[in-house]
């Protein structure tokens, strides 16, 4: 399998993560997508992936598949083992749930702020911006983080007892905050443990170092 | 199971044709939540749905189910026998990566361009307006009925071979378009072709009738 991305992105980190989870990074060849040249806006990578966003998984049937869920949902259900999606109906439900609110109310709002209300990926990429729905959407990401913080305080993990696909996309939300420093507020005192807990686990700690040529044979 | 939502949305259209399809309708109660009177956002239906979006499902449990996609997967996985989320990994990727893809190039940017480019649910509801934001999106959500197009010209169905999960999210997208006299340009003979196709499927020809008391006893 590809994975086309680019190291150090929030998205691409979730499927980074996923990988990890699922022991499967022996197997996968890492391409390197440009996105300050705009390489993942140009013809050949939108013939990939219409919506021209990052990481695409290439199959070696040369199927595509984008958007980190899908690509999270095909990883999770190769071994026929699902550990990150949910085994159960309510697992399922639930964990895809809290990781598309994740998006919605965090992490893709952090992405609008970047692409709108910050320079982003410089001029030549955001060709088109919107400050003020950038701003509304950094904002709405801070709410969010009290949301999950409170999430947080009931129990261990996002989506409840157990690691999933949800904190997944959480981590990406707050790994995308970091790069902007949009901080978490010193209140959210639950959801700052969580975090700290959630970088000691290797599948986040090594995600970027995952496809360096030095680290291929770990 | 309650199943909170609008009769003639676009998106609890697509729970609803879930239902259909796996022929769960006999198993849910319909509880309307007005949406022209803004009550998805009063604080009631919030600590069912921090997003504030219809529709929600409830379990018996009191496990609350929110997002179209998290309640498609519980219901689909019912009964074992997955059929709109995808059987293989291969399926379960594609699938999830369509409905995705339908949901920003399409439904998700018809339901900005409602919210922000135009009266929306009224003033006390769109409490917050951004009309070029709004127009934007309309003009995506045109460009995605022709990639739509593109994809329906070479396969039956938005994921492939069968009807998907991914086939629903794009009928509710030219569900919410028609509200709105959106029209799929003429051109889009494909997508038109296959609209009129699903149209005639009962789940989809039936389903704001399927919460009537009249209807009940079908």
């Amino acid at each position: 399998m590809k994975i086309y991305d680019w190291p150090t992105g929030p998205y691409p980190a979730r499927v980074r993560i996923a990988l990890a989870e699922k022991n499967l990074r022996s197997r996968v060849e890492f391409v390197t997508v440009d996105l300050y040249k705009g390489e993942h806006k140009e013809p050949e990578f939108l013939a990939k992936n219409y919506s021209g966003t990052l990481p695409v998984l290439e199959l070696d049937d040369g199927t595509l598949i984008g958007e980190c869920t899908a690509i999270t949902e095909y990883l999770d259900a190769l071994d026929g083992a699902p550990v990150l999606t949910g085994r159960t109906p309510r697992e399922k439900g639930v964990i895809h749930m809290m990781s598309k609110r994740a998006e919605l109310e965090l992490l893709d709002a952090i992405s609008v702020y970047f692409h709108h209300a910050t320079p982003g990926l410089g001029p030549h990429v955001e060709i088109y911006q919107n400050a003020e729905w950038g701003f509304r959407q950094r904002d709405k990401a801070l709410r969010g983080m009290q949301y999950f913080d409170r999430v947080l305080k009931a129990q261990p993990f996002v989506a409840g007892e157990f690691f999933s696909m949800a904190d997944i996309t959480v981590i990406g939300g707050l790994i995308f905050a970091g790069l902007l420093k949009v901080a978490v507020p010193a209140e959210c005192d639950s959801l700052l443990a969580w975090y700290a807990r959630m970088q000691q686990r290797p599948s986040v700690r090594n995600r970027i170092a995952m496809s360096e040529p030095t680290a291929a044979s770990a």
